[in-house]
């Protein structure tokens, strides 16, 4: 049986399938201390004769090969999870086939293999939520280099009516420090939540805007054959329309087989579910190259 | 024997090598029409029995195998090359394996392949001249996607002290609009050469700034193992050094594994010859895999 885990900052979503993908057991535990949630994990996954195990997991985490450090989850400002052994941890228990990655990779690999992106080269999956992140998958294979992809933190042309200093503790007005949650919260009296924003709020015209010069600067930098955007901000209705209208606007026809924004952006096809049954897909992956 | 064309906007570069690269002859014509241009390219040929042909071309080029105008040169604002089918072209002429890519990758395979990226698994090559690009290569292979990375055109945030419109037709401000060599001289008075612009000139902080905000934009999309940038802009003698500086207080530590920002980001090991030794490596990896 294949096993997957979508490790989040806020709950742990574990799930069990036969070789075909079909869900046999499906459990979730919030994210206490790495003790007491992988205890959990362990206990749920007993019940099950498990042959391989995908990880998604939140970051930043260590995945290069060479690496002391490999397998880790690393200056996460969770502290219980510092220096986390997550994929040791994992190893201990089981002598299976274990497929070590990002949570927003498994993302782009669900939608890769059962999405909108199924008969697709490459896809671009990004998530716009507590964090900024995005994972890249192409030919079948997720990319990484010198370290996983870190694309929530680009810069881009600040609108000429936001003047929010940025939430960033890095790198203050990066995309991340400008559009996610608690960054567009922020510019609102305390204790405002997103979803309460009236649409006609001119936030969304700024938020649509920084999101879409980022999709601009990440189609050109790796020209994707599909971009998924999911996560939390985009459950305000609009936003994709707007995103979608404002790429076009600022592409302005300068990439000849770009298709239409309203095919080339998309939300996820599996919705909340892309990450867990991509860490399934991760596991059949790595059960077929053991 | 290796062939190599680098066909650039204003001349064409041509070499010949044998199969261990030793060079045995090479040339160069003015680009006037594709008629003029590509029969001098022949003639020099035509002293030699060519085996493989690899061609690094200016664009926007058409790399899409599957499209009817695969092969072509697309909508280049240099009117007599036009949907000039350059491939095709050249097909005619031999029909020996050919390797058909744009002239920023055929320097990035240059780099990776005999350059300073020798032992790195990837890296990514970007010159600031004219126009700005850039190409990457990882494991060996030039990465394409829905079409070549047009990586010049990103957005980047406004430096405070800059007010400058912008150069680029399609998108006024985007990186290339205000870093490109006429970019840069476009903020001077009539007749002023970047090369003649003083070292303490307030402009080269401001080049520094949007070179080095798109570095990080880069690293954090594709995560390179290292950056290599050339072109007539970094012909200015300080501007390398501000943009590691720059660079790196923008990265601000985020990302672990990266290195020092004089080891990351370098100059073309290669120099000015990147490109056409990177075209005799495409030529030699075609006839290779024919």
């Amino acid at each position: 049986m294949l096993a997957g885990i979508e490790a989040g900052g806020t709950k742990f979503n574990c799930i069990v399938s036969d070789h075909d993908l079909n869900i046999l057991g499906q459990s979730q535990f919030p994210t206490t201390t790495p003790e007491e949630t992988m205890a959990n994990v362990f206990e749920f996954f007993s019940n099950y004769d498990i042959e391989a195990i995908g990880i998604g997991s939140f970051g930043p985490i260590d995945v290069n090969v060479d690496s002391p450090t490999y397998g880790y989850i690393t200056n996460t400002p969770k502290i219980a999870w510092q220096n986390f052994a997550f994929l040791d941890t994992v190893k201990a228990q089981y002598n299976v086939p274990i497929f070590w990655t990002t949570d927003v990779n498994a993302s782009a690999v669900g939608e890769y293999e059962l999405g909108v992106a199924q008969d697709q080269a490459s896809c671009l999956y990004l998530t716009f939520g507590t964090g900024v992140g995005g994972g890249f998958v192409k030919d079948g294979k997720i990319h990484t280099g010198m370290s996983h992809l870190e694309m929530g933190h680009i810069y881009v042309k600040r609108h000429t009516d936001d003047h929010y200093a940025g939430h960033c503790p890095f790198h203050n007005d990066c995309l991340e420090g400008l559009v996610c949650g608690p960054a567009i919260e922020d510019r609102f009296p305390k204790g405002t939540k997103a979803k309460d924003i009236p649409q006609t709020d001119l936030i969304w015209d700024v938020v649509a805007d920084y999101i879409a010069q980022a999709l601009n600067n990440y189609m050109l930098t790796l020209m994707p054959n599909r971009i998924i955007i999911g996560g939390g901000v985009l459950h305000q209705d609009s936003l994709l329309e707007r995103i979608q209208i404002k790429f076009q606007e600022l592409v302005n026809d300068y990439v000849a087989a770009l298709p239409e924004a309203t095919e080339y952006i998309q939300k996820p096809g599996l919705g909340d579910d892309a990450g867990l049954l991509g860490c399934l897909c991760l596991a059949k992956a790595s059960l077929e190259n053991y």
